[in-house]
Order: C-alpha cells, then sequence, then structure tokens
C-alpha cells in the first residue's frame, strides 16, 4: 500500500514517517512539507536518514492513503481533494473532531473548511469508536490530551458510577507544542520549570467534553487544565471525580471494585493497559501504549485515575498508523509492536 | 545572634546554612550533620567552601536558636534539650506541625516523642499565623506541599465564597525527596519521566486539612495528589473547587472579584505576591516568594489557584529564616531579600 | 533461536530483552536476575510487560545462545559453564576486551576467573573484527565509551595520517553508570550539573588503548576523560589528534579529503555512518547507528572527529545483538532496524 | 551611584539588575531594552517584579556608570556617547575584546564602529589584568568560554610548563544562546541531547587566543570546541596541553606539584578558587565563582584541567559587576557574596 504524509516536517509527521518505516504493509510513496521542499527529510531530520525520501511540494495523487498532519483549517483544505477522489485518510489536525460545527468556529476561530466532509468522518479513538473508524472515509485523530483523558474516564462514565462533576489535570512534555519557534518553549525558559497554561480555555476542552458528554449520557461539568513540564515526549493525565453514593454505599472493596470495573472495560484492547501500580510517562516512550492506574481516594469518596502516553505516539502518530490498520483491515497492531524506550 | 543547625547534611539544613551566610544578624556558631562529623561542610557541599565550618557530633548549647532539619520523631528527640534550656528554635520536620496526636500517630507510625512541648509551638506559617509564631517557642515550618497549598486557597475559604469540595494536585521538583538514595529518585528514572504518587495518601494530606478547616471553620473534603516532575526545585500547586452558587449569582466578573479578594488577602505580605499571569515555579527558584494566580473555569463554576515556591526556601530553609525573624524581633525579610535566578 | 539473559535486571539486560523482542529469529527462553527472581519481569520494568517472562534464579543450559550483562568477574564466570558446553555467547562485562591478563588485573583489581576462554573470544566490534566474531564462541562487547571513541578514530589510524597523540573527550548520559544507587546519580545531584570523573583512569581506557594501537601499529598516546551530562541516553566522543606534516602538505581540501577516508572505510557499513553536519546523540537515540563527522581545524592542523552513539544500543545491548546475528549468520541487522526516537 | 543598564531584556542585562539588586552602593537608575520600552521589567522578567523599573527607550545621561549588554557592533555604538561625556562603563558585548581591528573584523564580520575608543579600555579578566582595569574607561567584559578557559590555563602557561599545544573542549549551559528564538536551541531539540557546535571557528577562539598568546609570550596553537549541553546555566572547560619534558623530568609528584603552582597563582583572588576534587558546574550556580581542577594525566604526561563557572554571572554579570567595583575603587565584592544555590 502506498501512503504519503502531508507536511512530515513537524513532529507528528516525522513521527508517522518513522514508524511507517517498520510497518511491512506501507511504502511511503510521497512526503510534503510546508517548508523544505526538494530537500531529502534527512536535511531536516537525521534521524530519519534511512527513509532516503524527498520532500515534494504537493502531494502525489497516486497514492492509496494519505496522513495529513498540517495544522488546523489548512489540514481539512488540504485532504478535501484527496477524500474526494476516493482515497481515505487520517487527519491529525483538529478538524474533524468536533461534531458541532459552531463549536468549531467558536474554539477554532475559522469557518470549516469542508463541513461536507464531516460526516464521513469518525472520531478515531478505536477503543470508543472502532466500528466506525472501520467504515469511514476519514479518521479525526484525537488530541493527546484528549487521549489520555477520555480513555482514563471512558469505564467509570459509561458505567455511571460517577458525578458529572470532572477536573482534568493534565502534565505534558513540550514536543505537544510542535515545531515552531516560541519564548515559551526555549530551552531556559521550560528547563527546570512547570507551569499551568490555557487557564482561559485549551482547544482541547470541548474535545473531551465532546466525548464525556456521549459517554454519559449527560453534560459532562468539566475543568480541563494542561501544564507544561520540563520534558519532551509524554502526557500523564490525572482524572478527579466524586463516586457516586449510590455506588459507593454498595461496594465492599472500593478499589479493587473500580479496578475491575476498568479492567473489563479494556480487557480486548491490544494498546490501552489497566496496572496495578501508579504508571508513568516513560513507560510508553516510543510505544503506542496508554496505560492507566484507576483509583479512590477513600477518605473524600472520589475517584482517581492516571493515564500515560507518549502524546506523539498513542497521542498523534501511533494512534493515526491504529487508524489507517483498522479502516484498510489490517491486524490493528501492525507496525506497533514496539516497546517503549526505558530509561 | 549565634544559631546552630541540626542535620546541616540534608537540602533543607544545607539551604538554612547557604541563605543564613548573607543574613547580617546571625553567625553560624554550630552544625550538626547525621554524616559528616569532623568534616568540613565543603567536603560534602563544595557550594558552601567559603562558609568553612566543621560539622560537630552534637548541638553546642551556647547557641541563641537552632534549626532542626532532622526527619520527624528524631528532631523533636534532638530539640528537646534545647528548648528545654529556654533557646527558641524551627523545627523543619513535621513533628510540631499536627496539632491532634493521634492523626499525627496515624501518619506518621510513631508516638510524639514529646507531646508537652506542642503547646508552646506555633504552625510556622507567617501569613496565616504570624502573632502565635511571634510568641512560640518552637515553630512548626510548614511542608512544602502544605506550605504552596494553604497559601493558595486561604483567602477563597475564609471568604466562604467556595463549597468544601477541594483538589490539591501539585507538581514537585525532585529535591523535595531529600538527599537519601532511591531508585524512585535515581536520575534515569526520573528524568524525562513525570508519575503521581501517594495515591494511598501522603503525610502532608493531613497537614493541608488541618489548616483548611481551620481557615473555613467546617471540614474539607480534600483530595491531595502530588507529582514528581523532573526538575530539581519547585513546587506548582493547583487548586480547585466549585465556587458558591451565592457568590457566582452576585459576581459582575468572577474573575476580577476574586483577584481583588486574594490581592487584599495579602496586600501587606512581603513574600506572597497574587499576579496577573499565571506564575511559574521558576520564577521562584531560589527566593522565598510564593506566588498565586487566582481564576476562575467561568463554564464550569469552579475556582481555580495556581500556586508555585521553591519547596527547599518558601517551603522549607527560607520560610524556617523568615519564622526566626519573626521569633527573634528581627525585619520579617533580613536575609531573605534575594531575587529568584532566573532563567 | 532460544536465547537466555542473565541479570536482565540491569539497563543493559533488558535493553537487550526490549530489542529482542522485535527480532523474528529468537525467543527469550530464560533470564535471570541478581535481583528479582520468581517475579514477572514487569514488576521491575513496567515497559517490558508484553514479554510476560518470570525471572529464573538460574540460567536454563537447554538455551541456544547467551547474553550475560553481569558486572565484570561474576559475567565469566557465569558464562563458563554455557560455553564448556557448546553454547556461545555474548558477554557485555568487560571480561573478554582486555586481551592481556595483567592489564586486565590492573584496571579490574581481580584476577581474570577463566584466562583459558579468552583464546575463544574475540573483541565485539564488527567494524574492526567482523570476522574473528563470525568464528568466535565469546563476542567481548565493547565497553560504551570504546565503541565511539575507537569507530571515531579507527579511519585516522588506519590510514597513518596522524600522530600517535590522542585525546578523547566523551559526554555520557547517566544510564551508562547503571541502576545501581549512588549519591552521584542522584536526580537531584545531576540535573543541570556536568562534572568530569575518572581523573585519574577510567576502565575504558586500557580498552580503547588496546585497539588503537592495534589500529596504527604503535603505541598511541591517548588521555581519554570522560564527562557526565544531564541526560539519560547518549554519548557523544570528541577526538583530537594532530594531523601528520605530511598528510597536510599533500591535501589539497583538508577537510574534504578527511571525509572521503572516513566515508571509504565505513562504506560498506549498516550501522556506522559519516554524516555531513555535526551530529548530535538524540539522532542515536534508540538506534544502533554510531553517527561519526569528521573534520579539521585548519588552523591548528588537528583533526577533530565527533562520534555519537546510543550507550545502551550500539554501546551496549544492540552491538551485543548485532554480535548474535554475526555468530549465528544470521543478516547482521536483524531486529535492528528501528529507527532512532526524535525528539 | 546611578547606573544604568542597556538591554536589560537579554538574559546578560537581566542578570546584571538581578545581582545590582542586592549590591549596596549602586541604585539601577535607568534600564533599556531593545524590546520593551514602557514596560515594567516584570512584565518580561517576573523574577525581577520587586524592582519595579519601567524600560526607557534610551539611555538617561544622568547616570554614573553603564553596563552594555548589546550584541556586538551595536554595543560599543550604545555605549560611544557615555564614555565621551566621561561616564565609564563595562561592555559585557565582544566589541573591545579583541585588540587586534582585523581579527575583530574578521571573526565578527564587521568594520569596529569605534576604534578609537579601544585604547582606553581594557580587558576585564580582573585575575590577570587587574590593574589595567582600574584605569580604563571601558572594561571589555570577557566572553563566557573565555573566562572559564583562560583562568584555566593561565597558571601553566604563565609558568611554562606547557608545550603550546593547547585544546579546550568546553561545555555549555543553553542560556548562554541568549534569549533569541533559533531551532537550535527550542526545548524539545536541545533536551537529552549533546552536540559540538562552531566547528569551521567560534568567535571565543581569537579571544582565548590572545589571552594565551599574551600569558606565555609566543603563539600557542589552539583548537577550541563548545558543546551545548541539555542544561540552562553553567560551563566546564576541560583543558588539555603537553607538559614539557623539563618539568616532567625535574617533578618529583607532578600532580601535587601542579595543584601548588595553581593554588600559588591565585592565593589572593575571591573569586577564582583551585579545588582538590573534581568539580561540577552546579557548585557555581549564581555565584561569582570560578573553580579550577589541575591535574596531569601521568601515562600521557599531560596537564589536565576543569575549569567551572556559572556562564550568566562569572561568565557575564557577575564579573561585569567585579570590574565595575573595581573601576570604581569599591570592594571587588560588594554585591557578589550570594553563594551558589545547590542543588
Amino acid at each position: 500500500m502506498k501512503v504519503g504524509i502531508i507536511n512530515v516536517t513537524g513532529y507528528a509527521g516525522a513521527e508517522v514517517a518513522r514508524i511507517l518505516s517498520e510497518h511491512e504493509e506501507v511504502d511511503i510513496a510521497c512526503v510534503t512539507g510546508r517548508s523544505g521542499a526538494g530537500k531529502n527529510i534527512s536535511d531536516i531530520f537525521p534521524h530519519l536518514a534511512n527513509l532516503d525520501i524527498e520532500i515534494s511540494p504537493t502531494l502525489d495523487k497516486s497514492v492509496d492513503f494519505v496522513f495529513s498532519a498540517l495544522p488546523h483549517a489548512a489540514s481539512a483544505e488540504a485532504l478535501k481533494d484527496a477524500i474526494n477522489s476516493g482515497i481515505k485518510g487520517v487527519d491529525i489536525s483538529a478538524d474533524f473532531r468536533i461534531r458541532n460545527l459552531d463549536t468549531y468556529s467558536e474554539w477554532y476561530n475559522v469557518e470549516h473548511p469542508c463541513p461536507e466532509l464531516l460526516e464521513s468522518s469518525a472520531y478515531g479513538l478505536p477503543e470508543l469508536h472502532r466500528s466506525a473508524i472501520k467504515d469511514c472515509q476519514i479518521a479525526a485523530n484525537p488530541g493527546c490530551y484528549p487521549t489520555a483523558s477520555i480513555l482514563g474516564l471512558a469505564p467509570a462514565l459509561q458505567a455511571g458510577i460517577i458525578e458529572p462533576e470532572v477536573i482534568v489535570d493534565a502534565k505534558s512534555g513540550v514536543s505537544g507544542a510542535g515545531r515552531g519557534l516560541s519564548l515559551k518553549i526555549h530551552y531556559s525558559e521550560v528547563n527546570e520549570n512547570v507551569s499551568a497554561y490555557g487557564l482561559d480555555g485549551h482547544r482541547h476542552m470541548p474535545e473531551i467534553s465532546q466525548e464525556l458528554d456521549l459517554l454519559s449520557n449527560q453534560h459532562v461539568n468539566l475543568t480541563f487544565l494542561p501544564h507544561l513540564i520540563p520534558m519532551t515526549r509524554g502526557i500523564l493525565a490525572s482524572c478527579y471525580a466524586p463516586l457516586k453514593n449510590s455506588f459507593i454505599g454498595a461496594a465492599v472493596d472500593l478499589k479493587s471494585e473500580i479496578k475491575d470495573l476498568y479492567r473489563d472495560f479494556y480487557k480486548d484492547e491490544r494498546f490501552t493497559h489497566v496496572v496495578d501500580s501508579p504508571p508513568m510517562t516513560k513507560q510508553t516512550l516510543g510505544s503506542n501504549d496508554c496505560v492507566i492506574y484507576p483509583t479512590v481516594d477513600v477518605r473524600a469518596g472520589r475517584l482517581m485515575v492516571i493515564s500515560c502516553i507518549d502524546n506523539l505516539v498513542k497521542g498523534a502518530a501511533g494512534q493515526a498508523i491504529q487508524n489507517m490498520n483498522i479502516m484498510c483491515g489490517m491486524p490493528e497492531d501492525l507496525g506497533l509492536t514496539q516497546l517503549a524506550i526505558y530509561p
């Protein structure tokens, strides 16, 4: 299968290329870049030297499948033609994540470039939308924070054991902010430093909100606060919600019942794992795993869930390839079996 | 004034020595160490070479004031004699922080070594207990997490504008774990990694709880979850609580009213500052400042407060010296005027 | 092929397990650990959970090939039986690297445990000793510093264009120091810090020396100085030597002639690459590559070579598997094709 | 004394402001910035909030002393007027460091803006040029690499015990590259990474060269290679040179004789310390110290010297204030007595 990558020159695009290099059913046939057309990919990313591919100015339409790693709006625009000519694709941007066009416009400050394609898209979180992904033309690859947050809360929300009062306090490595230059992600500013950001509203909030509401069949009152951490990769989402009194009253051992519920929910999943001890982001570095630890603050009657991913793999490129595998009828883990690199 | 430091060989003790070197009213007369007796302090901490002090096996009782940086239980034990002979002191350990002896025993797994001294002690958070500190024999220097958390929540609790349902999600640099060896704080394990810990209960929880209850005159249902961040110094506490409907209903501009309330609460404080943009830990590195940013998640009706300190300064040694200044009638900021080091 | 790993509980051993998980001709049949016998490997290394292997107290002799990742002396001891019963192996420790037994004893403070096996061993640096490795019983996997240093200097020494006056200034991430606890590699001590160590002689010096002398057919006057850098993985060796006047005199363009010479030397190598711009360690993270940049300080008439590897892959586990592939007649890059993870 | 700081909005300028805040004889009367005129300094540097100074578009000429932290060429230009009107100053840029105008033009690609002022300037390395500094109008504050390198080599060169064949392999934190944006110092690119740079010639080379030649009264054949290390502050210079055979032959104990020679050379210095064990950069963080460890590779007959500074203090702002103190007849360590912050 011949695959194209639109905008390989950002971190997510480069990561798609890296992972696909180990995918036995796929050839990277064409890569484009916002910068760097005409250069070899190794001029921009020395670690991809073995791929030895030249960066094209535009997508070669003879590809069978396409990934877009452009920013929002530009991404939908760039995918339009390919999709209309029958090529399936994964959009790593936010363009097809939000089902409500007004919500999209409100948070992204732009009219949606091709609302007509929204219907043929699916929210690309396989653990929750696998069958829709199988049949879609465009998988809207979830944001990195939403991936960790939604997977961390889905079992509890679907089981109806928590009140719809949820707080997600997320910590992210800096690569999530991309390769674009900004003083905020300048080395000397970030190193040996932690800060919260997006206090007036982060774009991943409505995306998380949409999925939590769907899971619980009601509006979940969500606070989402991201933090920038001095590391390159990894997201850890700490999720808090009050357990329903009915659940607390009926439970014999809150912690183990919660763990069973979570384990059961994800029992058939290849990449999402419920673990017995508090996880750390580094145990997912370079892998497509999401590692989840659900527990209870018994004194306070609150569910606490820790959820970890590599933001560029399960939070971007890896999940994109997982979606491609599903859309193309290949084994879901093809090319995605690498273990995390530790330490 | 001649000062002694018990256990100068840990990070907190060394930091007391470092800061006192700039304190014009104080001479470091005697330092002891659990390890290192007989050595010069520079053999253990090269950055303190200029102090040129030998580490004693025991405290020389001719000092006028004493700091103890021993672990809990050992600390009260070591301070006993000095206090009984009329010397005042600051205990950097947890021994005099918890007013309830049963709570102390429950969380620290030990009977309190000298409960009789509890009455002559004060909880050493100057912003809330300044007059008690002035008159006490022992200032119980607050824990690093409690310092950031309590200062972040005090104005809102005292004003009665939030429901007693509080979550503190705290992020700390590794120096808070001390100089003792452990795989968990081994470089290769911590670097490029984030994890939550203390999920079954952290010892700073009852301390925070005690003060929040006191401030609000009722029991606050608190969840406190600390996280280990790949940096050496700094704590950022993210605090969440639902605003009372009565407050929301009466407010014209939630965010600015909250900010005014906080600013007013701390208007006379030298070290605790309410700021206009989200702070970062590094702007406190090496200084005795606590920097607080209160805001509101308007959609969710929740108060969010970000509170930053240097865990070894305002969270330990700096606050200890601030307490000494108060106890000894000196200007509160003597020796503590250094600006943070940035970047 | 059934493979055993002796001491999987250190970083090098765990890395052998991680990489072998992607090797299609190999099953990990047995792993032992100095600690952790009876536990599942995931209890110690969560990132290896998918392997689901129990740690044995001793090696199961039915394996076809063995890796030892024990410290020196213990390693040779542990390999002895397996080798004597006809199983081939790779020793990741130093025991079979030094050909001269006196030199070994002098630097490792111990008599060699099985000098009789030395003859059936080969120095496992494939770029220089491939045919010996093919026929040996034990491949002595080179040290991490020697791998980077020797590969950086080999072309120049073999071509006879430099004086035998060599300085190697090497910078290493902390994982090279292993998982054992020590204040020197405690997070708070290493972070935001750089230091030189081994100033009175580092054990990798005689190993580098042995190979440099061999390459140049004379004694090379070597200074080797390692430095500890605040990162987990990666070695960058900066190598300096005076160019011979005869070479300088005959050259038209020193820099490009040097580059051609290096490129030619490594032209058939799968993992060692001569590059056109100064490399960085991170472009090798997780891969088995050695990336080399040779150039000239024209004013001073000195060769300068920058050589980068991932100390745990090409500097340990990856090279060990490369040696196994050679010893067992498999394609040299089997299981080793993963690209580096960046950023 | 009223002091002005030209370009306070870079790291060096901000650091001058931070340190001066503790200097009892000085008031910061005026600060300018290439960006930020009209803003309060705390809008750009929150850690300087206590200073509460507004950034001016131009220097107020009523100051008694001026620091310029502009880039080269712009700096001399900006200082000209002040100097000509009789105000003394320290130039933190390179403009007055190089005594030879052709060398300056060759390395900085610009004609010197005011060569006529060169005569009234002195190279501001107090350990070597104290009396010239005392009498100069402009102290040319040394570069960060030159400070560490020259101080590391001066005793040996002046004593004539080494051959004029010197290699300086230097490792620097990222703050040395300033606050300007560049992909090379983007967090995700630098973190967990080491690289060499300036392989075709770094601008600090001719500056080091000039001083080494001066010290040894002959041309020293110098190779200088800087490396970028994943930390914010600190420089460690590793210096190598062959000991003269005459010195080796005459010495009884090479290491201790070298140490004595160095100790004697710096015996009256307040900030430059010869130490007994290999230093690390972090023991100088925030302090004006230079810490030097000289030793010998006895096998190879080479001097090895490790020299550490904080690149923004002794390597920039601290040394600038030390120069001001000397030029103004104040105690040399006024305002510079802070100990390093550790860990």
